[in-house]
């Protein structure tokens, strides 16, 4: 296999759930050997395909596909500007089939050629959401009975609540919210569910970017009392000098990164120790090959992994990032969301999760397949998310 | 209109109730088209009349009112010595009648050519004071009946208040108060609030930078728990290094700014994030020109306007300041105080408050008049306010 | 104009020259009115299209032109990860096509918007190059004699310099270079500029992010004795924070931003005034919008504009670039690239650059048109580049 | 004298040559005793006349003038806004008159009030210019040959320089001049002077905020060689904290504050320890009373004192800087400008100077009187120096 070359690079695109998914493969001249990546941006699907079939598969296509590290460096430089997450998918997608393919090659499962497994499974973090603390308090119970112990705790979801407010006249469209609400309301929830559920169980809250700089310094120091596993995208990534402010004033336990896609929202805040988990999407920095090396500059700041799991990560990359999980010295925790059959038949071998905890399987390379025909029947839509459209309640557009 | 120019530059005082009010008046080579400007430096009226009068009107005559850049640039440096309220109130009365000027010639207004509306109207805080905590919360449920959202609650007045201590034996004349007995009658006040009046209402507070530094800290710590909208003018501008130690031992929201000439008050807590808000009255930092520039550079370390308005801001400054709300993206609040009718008389076109919402007009350039003959039937007085020579209990002349 | 709603977003590709460039133009509901965007990312113009035609383009459709600010805020954040070339591309094409517009409503030249004219024309900068020193003083002089002041000099093109050393076996395609040996041939050049023709001509510099981060301080500081008027682009956006290396030890003018795509690029460069001349290309920052509020962020900081203008960035953006030039305070420079006569056929109005000075058009809006007929007739090719895979002596795949 | 008070206060202008001077008389109940101060802000007498008049005499009137410092407190805060030059220099002419008439109550010289002698009179420096490095140098000699060893040395004058170079069509009125020219011509302008004069003779430079930040720096680090006894004004008093670059740069000596007004321009440049001499112009920054405090500050940071004493000082105002430089132990330098006979015989008592240095008289108080008669001869102009509206070679406004 003197001569091994990437014969084609395929973007298919395909919505089993809520979510529009985009899975590139890369086809080698050795017959059936093939890797899968994961490219999701759901929000940006079209310009990603673009990019993958325009732009960085053309580049790739005739390269030998073992030269992982080169072909990473020479996509992300190749259109001169970089770092940005259009690219950075069509990248990913790429740079994790490589690494699929490495793994056939080796006949190894991909954690293998990290080291090998520092724990068998990753421990998982669900979600429990309600309108009031009682439903949130119910919602953890529910997983707890199901064994497992990280429970992300929302109340009255990311956006809707608290708008009752009068609104100007002439007030535009958009998903309103009152982000100062917030700020009695979910220490609130928290004592609830400290008072309702004791000490054992690990709560998690994420405040999606959705309020004012200084409001956030404030709640995280408003939920200390309440031992979070940590607090979740607390400012948007053009505002995280204010993390230097959350550190002055309190201990809870920062967790952030799934916006980010460029190197210097990322290096500052862990060389500085500003944040304790670094959460970042694998496909918005560019797939596996930074993901490895981001865990081990965290490594040396005391800084542990939670990479981002919600639906809108293919079962691709979640397989990927379960093989981080295990690997990786400084793992912290993985988010995850189920997926219905339907979507675990397109993708088979997505990692199992039992009491908590998520398993890879031990199959060669990511371990986890792709029915192009069964994903060609469930085509995207092209609806804008209207949660991108939040405003506060005088109309003025905030961040989601 | 190829050759435009300035004809001339007129500088009214007008005094139609409590405060003096300078307006200045821009009149061009093309009939009837003139613009108006605030020059407002109530408590030096003569000074800046002055100004006007020999000095910047003068230099400006005979330019093009379209070059307002440049204008405001040279204005600046053209006296050599700068940055002072005197000369920045008369630059901004030409500054902002320039602005107005260039609405009316784009037939557009103000706020249009700042990139249009960002939200429909601007949100405004009034006042609500009392003897007690009970008359205080008696002066919000007034306001909150009428639909306001953001009261600024205020125990006593700012002078008068708590100066029953032995005074020295030929302690000078002055408004006396106890700096120090705000550091338990203010919590109090706040936690009286919170209980009487919930979660829902967002309240303020003025420390009118009559706390020594460290009080100063001690008290912003000993409100957080109340969860002020922002706790306002804390130091005075001599003492602005000690909002570090604010910011590092609480989470207080920060207004600051009503006091400020100079960029060196204002760049520096802008950009090491040591305020929330930026609340300068638009006039004494020189008009619109450098409100615009201030409001971007605050947008990028995620700052929030809420520029001065007490009843000396003239309406043609309110008018300013609610063009400025409406187009910057990063507007926070805007201070409102209601001014009686034969103020609006004079001043057709103020901006209206409805439920809570100052609302710009939509006519062209700053949307405000000014009637002469009107004004000129009240004159200002000369009197020096007497709480700018405040004192301790022991006789010693503090900032007001 | 009480309903003025945005129609059509068309995407526009053309390639008169040797780039290819892309234009996005705005139709209204009012007959006639349209705008013109510059959305040109020339190594991914496929991806930008999808975007502006699949995701930025639907969004805006039937939405006010004339709210600006908030279309722009609300399209940076509807695909919730944001800071990226393709997107902001696809958003500055709409952005600059809506203040297009506003110039024609409001009957005035966009630089009257923002302030009017700070001075009546851009000071330019061009390019000489050549294989020996020699060859670039003659460079010089063709320029200087038709009064150029300012150009920028260079030895041997970008790439292919020095790679003359032996390679390893096996050493992988690529355009080899040498940095390290321009750390005494680029000196050399400047000794040999400066010692013939003297000081009255300016002198630039650009390092296009081609050494190694202690290289790059070297060659700072080793061409502190020919006055640079600036050295461009020492550092990849990556490895910013070495300027504070490079402030330690020399006084050499510091352009940077051509590449920048991210607010965490530039923010901290500027507030800590590590640069002098902030130099990002338009459309990669999202257009218009954003660049008002850095030209007001960097005045602040002493800092100066020099906007990308090499043949990648359409006329225009050329036209958005001239116009704030002319208008901010704080402009310092404008990189110019003359155009050949077809795409000024297709481009009619592009500033006209007389004695080394560039002048806009007083027309409304941005003053350029676009001929759609004769665009179209200059389709793109879909070549990539090659010098965006450069290559260190020993095979080392190295940053353009 | 148990009940002495101020009686009146009164504002004189007078222009016995090239500038306006302002000088206040404070008179008290008792007959005959009565103070001087310097109010000059030449380029705005007209404001200054009007706050004297108006707003701080009134309120000054009635009051014990012996309280000096908290008078000068009180009026300092009694106007709210405050440190800006016009009002500043109204306090100014009635503090350093307070002081005056404080040394005459007690008998003796203002500088026996502050601790006595430290030396009996102040070394000076004087200005030489030329257009060319010879020139200089024959003025430079003129100098030494009366026994002179601190010469301020400037080529071509201020402005006028350099500005040969082609301007844009339409460039605007203003004293054209060309920074970047300084770079190289100042630095072999000493490089001449010292090869000419050889090293006893104490060289200065006055750069006059003429420079672009970053070329300040260069300028600063080039000159380094020459050994200069101070570099002045480099930097505008908005760009100051740039000095830090300069610090890291080279260790040329600096002299800064003519233009400061405020305590934020002066107190971290001298706590940072980022300059060597404080240069501020006495009663642009109030008084004597500010100016002690000042001296002692400095002190404490090992930095010296080089009070401002252009042409438009009063010499009221050099006589209060000359008893400064006698008493305060941290003296550096004091600037100086010969006034013509007709000055003198208005100021009766100015410092004489001999062999290089200004000896204050051993009268009461200040030692200067003022002959209001013959200063009424000599009416103001109303002329705005054109200097003040300087220009870059492309038409852009500079600071003076």
């Amino acid at each position: 296999m003197a001569h091994l070359k990437i014969e084609a690079v395929q973007c298919h695109l395909t919505q089993p759930d809520t979510q529009r998914l985009i899975v590139v493969k890369v086809l080698t001249s050795e017959p059936g050997l093939y890797g899968l990546g994961c490219a999701t941006f759901t929000q940006r699907h079209m310009a990603v395909k673009a990019a993958v079939d325009h732009h960085i598969g053309p580049f790739v296509v005739g390269k030998d596909p073992r030269n992982i590290e080169d072909l990473w460096q020479s996509a992300m430089v190749n259109g001169y500007w970089r770092n940005g997450p259009v690219l950075n998918n069509a990248i990913s997608g790429v740079d994790m089939a490589l690494w699929d393919i490495q793994g056939k090659l080796a006949g190894v499962p991909c954690y293998q050629l990290w080291g090998g497994k520092s724990r068998p499974a990753a421990a998982v973090y669900v979600h429990a959401g309600g309108r009031t603390p009682a439903e949130v308090v119910e919602g953890v119970r529910r997983w707890t009975d199901q064994g497992f112990r990280h429970v992300r705790c929302q109340l009255g979801g990311y956006v809707g609540q608290g708008a009752q407010h009068v609104r100007p006249d002439g007030a535009p469209d958009g998903a309103y919210f009152d982000a100062r609400e917030k700020l009695h309301s979910i220490p609130a929830l928290f004592e609830a569910l400290r008072n309702e559920l004791g000490d054992s169980v690990e709560l998690l809250h994420d405040v999606h970017e959705r309020l004012a700089p200084i409001d956030a310094v404030y709640l995280a120091k408003a939920l200390e009392p309440y031992r979070l596993f940590f607090l979740e995208d607390l400012l948007a990534p053009e505002d995280i000098d204010w993390f230097r402010q959350i550190r002055a004033v309190c201990a809870t336990p920062i967790a952030m990164g799934e916006l980010f896609n460029h190197p210097r929202e990322i290096t500052p805040l862990v060389s500085e120790r500003l944040i304790d988990f670094i959460r970042v999407h694998l496909s918005q920095i560019g797939g596996l090959t930074p993901a490895l090396k981001l865990s081990h500059l965290c490594e040396a700041f005391g800084v542990r992994t939670a990479w981002h799991g919600p639906a809108d990560v293919s079962p691709v990359g979640m397989a990927a990032a379960v093989h981080l999980d295990v690997a990786m010295h400084n793992f912290g925790i993985q988010e995850w969301s189920f997926r219905k059959d339907r979507e675990l038949e397109i993708f088979p071998g997505m990692p199992e999760v039992r009491n908590g905890y998520a398993y890879p399987n031990d199959r060669p390379g990511l371990g986890i397949d792709f029915d192009e025909t069964l994903a060609a029947k469930c085509p995207c839509d092209n609806d804008n998310p209207t949660w991108t459209v939040s405003r506060l309640p005088d109309g003025t557009l905030w961040r989601p």
